[in-house]
């Protein structure tokens, strides 16, 4: 059944956010509606301020309505050491361990040929020209442990080769709290190939 | 960690959905911005139009941005019957049945005194009004199989005593599909009050 058709309208529109599905939005539709018309016209601002106003950060690539992100424009942070990370969401998930401060730099992606996405998808020009103004000493790269982040991190460590740049991968191993029994054998093998002196 | 103002705006915004909590929002603010703009520009509209000009139903109280709806504007539909459901997305079910060809009476909830839902928010005077006007010759109670549902139920049906009109509850009993050992007493007791010739 139908609704009236700016209801229908709605419900459609709001399965384009992930994970939505059509009873999903039919019961987001109605709540909004029901008790929360408030909540939907103050949402709708956000999505239009947001989709209108944010662009990316000139320096990192981050999502940013300032042409350089906070990070970037922060004096407080190392300019020598350069994170690399997939997605801008990394970035937030590492500065939740407040292990690094140093600065970001963000592909949006990883390599991915038949998806159409290059290096030049993923700002790597940018990437390198940064690389060769001298003002970084390492570079962490910090894509995701799957096939496609590990032969982006290859590209990446291959394009800083004639660069004078320490070039370091994070670690892959067992994760704290895991145990062995249940720990695929790639993981394992990299555990023990990277075993540290303690 | 914080995101720009905008960005993080829009993630408390869609917290707003019903089952989307912190993590979530995140996940969709990021990909309506990564690959989606369009997406989220046509949702910002739909819901600026859904929450400013859609309404009630005069008649039925349903969501309709007419001042009636087009079931209840219909000619095809039988006025003498009226079911009468809690919720909009009731009527969606119960028309996917294509079982009821009469016209509906929605009372957006259940009594619930507690949360200060009484008579008049379930447009009772109004259902009132519909019984007494000779036009109905049966109605037909949906409200949920629920302690509230079965209370709300209770009341209409006191209200229609002084009325010429014959009411009904929906059917409670077994689930087509479900297996005897798995139900639950009450309905169980149901089932078999309600027992029918074969």
């Amino acid at each position: 059944m139908r609704f009236s058709p700016l209801l229908d309208q709605l419900i459609e529109a709001l399965r384009c956010l992930p994970g939505v599905g059509p009873k999903t939005a039919q019961r987001m539709a109605l709540q909004l509606l029901t008790r929360g018309r408030d909540n939907g016209k103050r949402l709708a601002q956000s999505l239009t301020d947001a989709m209108h106003h944010i662009g990316h950060c000139q320096q990192c690539r981050i999502f940013s309505e300032t042409p350089v992100c906070e990070i970037c424009s922060s004096l407080h942070r190392d300019c020598a050491v350069l994170c690399i990370v997939e997605n801008p969401v990394d970035v937030s998930v590492i500065e939740q361990t407040s292990s690094f401060r140093g600065k970001y730099f963000v592909l949006l992606g990883h390599l991915s040929p038949l998806d159409g996405i290059g290096p030049e998808e993923l700002g790597m020009s940018k990437l390198k020209t940064r690389m060769e103004n001298g003002e970084l000493q390492e570079i962490i790269i910090a894509t995701n442990p799957t096939v496609e982040g590990e032969a982006t991190a290859h590209y990446i460590s291959e394009m800083a080769r004639g660069v004078e740049v320490k070039v370091t991968r994070i670690a892959r191993g067992v994760a704290l709290g895991s145990e062995l029994e249940y720990i695929d054998a790639n993981t394992l093998a990299h555990a023990l190939v990277g075993r540290e002196e303690i």
